[in-house]
């Protein structure tokens, strides 16, 4: 068995990364999603080792000192995320297919520790579709706006980082074209 | 003239970083510390080009389009910093040993990008020390507590990714302690 090649997928807020891949996971079972470590709390209905692995801080601690974990983060100053690297390796050791649904700073570490990985960056069909799902319904004050259309701007300027971008045009288009790349023949 | 090797200098937060570099600057001027890109506003006494290089989002993310930032990062979901590789290779080449101080995430960026730098993790004199700072004077409520327990526990289990890890014990023996291993000799 030849082993796989990890896919990472990023791109900006509101892109339609969590979209995207469900209906990956829907309509392609063979890749298999990498279900990251969490500190917070689960929320009802979610299940352990299927939507996250929960972890104490201590557990996370210990899975950071012994560099099992991929990449990590803490999102607003409150939790804690990270990738298990083992799951990974083990995947893609078998030949499984991998797919890693990550925000930029953690596809940029994920280079780090596996620059071999395949780098796919989601895309608006433009600016002002993404400006519209940021900024919304007009409920934000102007500093909100501002500071939302900033993030695009500089989450956008990051695509030329990455080996391919795929268009988030049409949701079934998008995920076809991301498996094409993952050496996987779309359904037709 | 040998061109210098960058350092970088990370660490938990509220471990004394900021402390540690200003005794630096003071006591060690032949050392240069990098300014660092941000678009926020310049606060009452900030220079441009002394406390931080400021920039609009357009101009942030023209530099991250041109991959003329070192690492960069958003902070509190507000606004974006970032290390421009230019002056810190100018310097470099110039002989010039030139610091970086920078949060953990952004230490790991670096590695990506400049991995024959200098690692240096400043580490408080215990794990007691540091709750003690982080926690504070007993203001924050139980769940603040806690996450600001759980991000010391992470943070100071990155400890070994780091080339060299310096205890904070004292700011100027600190100080001492980094730049004799940027090969520079300490006041005695």
């Amino acid at each position: 068995m030849e082993p796989a090649r990890l896919t990472v997928l990023a791109g900006p807020t509101a892109v339609g990364k969590g979209t995207v891949s469900a209906d990956l996971r829907k309509r392609y079972p063979q890749v298999w999603l990498s279900v990251s470590a969490t500190t917070r709390k689960a929320r009802p209905g979610e299940i352990e080792g299927v939507h996250y692995h929960f972890a104490s801080a201590d557990e996370f601690a210990r899975m950071v000192a012994d560099h099992e974990l991929l990449e990590w983060a803490v999102v607003h100053g409150r939790h804690w995320y990270g990738t298990p690297r083992a799951a990974v390796e083990e995947r893609l050791a078998e030949g499984v297919p991998a797919l890693l649904e990550i925000d930029l700073a953690g596809a940029r570490q994920v280079r780090a520790t596996m620059p071999e990985a395949r780098f796919i960056f989601l895309a608006p069909p433009s600016w002002e579709e993404l400006v519209r799902r940021l900024v919304g319904r007009g409920t934000e004050d102007a500093e909100e706006r501002e500071r939302r259309l900033a993030t695009a701007k500089v989450e956008l300027a990051a695509a030329d980082e990455f080996d391919h971008v795929v268009i988030n045009d049409d949701v079934q288009r998008a995920t076809d074209e991301i498996v094409s790349l993952m050496g996987i023949t779309p359904h037709s």
